[in-house]
């Protein structure tokens, strides 16, 4: 069987026979068992870190087409791959072969009082689809954790990309295919560029579940125009509330932590909210060691008359993700405006408060709406490695199927198996 | 905090204010305990069973309506209400009360190595939408699983039972007031038409998730119009294979009951597929028990030349959710063409394998890619009720969030609670 889909799907090149493909090939793989996705794992770490004379030169001419383009030197940094990139893209393939296969595990099952026997199974989604920027390890990433999850994978990598990316595909699709599964298993609908998008977007039926990664407006774009359901990994518009009796070493370490660590990151900290009881003694030593390792304060009024140094705050501060070393403050009354404020403009990611009040950490927890909400601890902790799931999926900001940190089992389904033995009902 | 929402939503008549009067209830709705949920519900059934002499007269109107536009008389019985139809309403409330309540389960937890402990635990969604036909009894329903799960929910019936629908959210808002819920846990947007279905649609954050149930147009409309995520309740192309090795009694027992028992439904038989080397043995006496109970045999050219009465089926009969006493039948070679029929044909639902061959019994429930995957049971099996789950929210044919048989745990999201002692990230 396998064979005869190698054949059947590595000719595939019109839209929708890709597609088609990406279903056969899924049947395959959602049968294929660990140690032959293993098998397939190893083949495209090895195919990767082997790579560089076929990627470099893809890469670079990616590259030249970035400057003339004028793509930013941030964007052209997350575009390059070179000799060691690639080795370290293969090492992030292994440690996805080291992680438990999610297929085929009982969420629950029991026997129904007439003899019939339920259980409810992991199943992979089938064909996933993957949209996504100008981040070729991206496409390396993607592609293996669709592979160890049994789903074949349509991908659209950013036009900034398309030589890498095709390169890419080729070898992993040559690793598969001598790893007996099928080529079509992992496609690039680059060629198609901005329509492919649109269609993949389309697609329900063909395609089960579809995943954005990028910008902001990118996920918005996926989130409203896709008629295929969508796992939405999205942005954070983060808070750190520091309560009237907050421990003030506490309150330093971790709003530093949270903000100036990796500022790029969804799970860094944006917006700094303070008791107005606590203002005076916290803002001076929280805002003195950020200013420190150099972020821009932007306040409010209160604030500022506390810290003079900072740019005066606007309506958009408190909707911005600035991914840089900028920080909103912002002076409140009490939990109930602070969370009030959290629940006007946080994208619902992550929130911590820090306190030694009980009652306030209690309603924190309970009534702050995101992902993941915490107590005296650093917003950094949101991701999937910190959690122990071993592979870094993405984050869900939404509610439905996964929310928070997602590890493998976020992209499986599950399936109900019925056994029984004549049982009809009555 | 209730009473004061109470005041603020029992005025919302805008569409925007009814959405904003929602969010508002979710949140009292959020952290109400499961005692006060439950003494809301009891407050409702009471005041559902005594309601008589308000909702008659109304539904009198809408079945007048109905009758003038030409409405079936399959739709006006499932429009009308009388004294006994309340009761029966009442007491599935009463149902509602005895369940567990899902909010606050934890469904994992640990501590970190640093000392952070990390709990995920059920929540409400928020606000859930729901699009449905002119079914009453889909408004009681839904508004009692709602706020069993913590959910503030927005209705839109059909129009109609409009008469009908806004008797009924009057006497479910009193109730909670009696209750001291918010009466905005529970609102109708019918007086706002189609635009009214339509802008729910659109109302991406406002609304947490749409449920759509009815006709699958229906269900087809919001799942393609929808930018808020669906949970979709679809159709049944239900099929059972019989398999060479068939049991004739289990044959003739399990095709008959998914067939008769309930055609209406979306569990119930569509089309019966035959091992050619099973032919001769079962059709005659499967086949005959269903026409003795006035089914419709839509067969295949050899179905035919062994069972002379059936009539001569169509691509289309492939392709149908009957919903009555017909049934398409098709002989097929083997196992592998039956997965592939399926694979064609399946709304993805409930599929079943009459076999004694253990090999075809583990590639049937392996291979085929449906909410539920039987062997030797009735598809009538796939229902809350007979799964244990004590309430019926539907039967998600999607893969994303649930998938099978709903119960109120399907109602709900979750979030990460996160406890520390001034952890960071190093």
């Amino acid at each position: 069987m396998p064979e005869v889909t190698v054949l059947e799907t590595a000719t595939a090149s019109g839209f929708d026979e890709k597609l088609a493909a990406a279903r056969t090939a899924s049947l395959v793989l959602a049968t294929a068992n660990t140690d032959q996705k293993n098998r397939a794992l190893e083949a495209i770490a090895v195919a990767i870190e082997s790579g560089a004379a076929e990627v470099v030169p893809a890469n670079d001419l990616d590259l030249a087409n970035g400057r003339e383009n004028g793509l930013s030197v941030a964007l052209q940094d997350r575009l390059r791959l070179d000799a060691a990139r690639l080795a370290s893209l293969a090492s992030a393939v292994r440690e996805i072969i080291a992680l438990v296969d999610p297929v085929g595990e009982s969420v629950r099952g029991r026997s129904l009082p007439n003899g019939v026997r339920i259980d409810q199974v992991r199943v992979p989604f089938g064909v996933v689809g993957a949209i996504y920027e100008a981040r070729p390890n991206v496409t390396v990433d993607i592609a293996a954790l669709a592979i160890k999850s049994g789903n074949a994978v349509v991908l659209r990598g950013g036009s900034a990309a398309e030589n890498t990316n095709r390169v890419l595909v080729g070898l992993i699709q040559g690793a598969l295919e001598s790893a007996g599964l099928p080529a079509a298993s992992v496609q690039t609908i680059d060629e198609f560029g901005r329509d492919g998008a649109k269609r993949l977007m389309q697609a329900r039926g063909a395609v089960d579940v579809l995943i954005p990664r990028g910008s902001a407006q990118l996920i918005e774009t996926v989130v409203t125009e896709s008629k295929v359901p969508v796992i939405e990994t999205g942005a954070g518009v983060v808070h750190v509330f520091l309560d009237a009796s907050a421990n003030e070493q506490w309150a330093v370490d971790i709003v530093h932590n949270a903000k100036v660590q990796r500022p790029s990151v969804c799970n860094a900290l944006e917006t700094l909210l303070v008791h107005e009881d606590a203002a005076e003694r916290l803002l001076g030593p929280v805002l003195r060691r950020l200013t420190e390792s150099g972020v821009v304060i932007h306040a409010d009024e209160a604030t500022r008359a506390l810290f003079p140094d900072a740019v005066a705050a606007t309506e958009e501060d408190w909707q911005t993700e600035y991914m840089s070393l900028d920080l909103a403050v912002r002076i409140v009354r009490d939990v109930d405006e602070a969370m009030e404020h959290i629940r006007r403009y946080s994208t619902h990611h992550t929130e911590s408060i820090i306190t030694n009040d009980l009652g306030n950490a209690e309603r924190f927890l309970n009534e702050v709406d995101s992902a993941v909400v915490m107590v005296n601890a650093s917003t950094r902790f949101t991701d999937g490695g910190e959690f122990g799931f071993g592979a870094e999926v993405g984050i869900s900001t939404q509610k439905l199927h996964a929310r928070g940190p997602m590890g493998l089992p976020e992209l499986t389904s599950t399936k109900w198996l019925v056994r029984g033995s004549g049982q009809f009902r009555s």
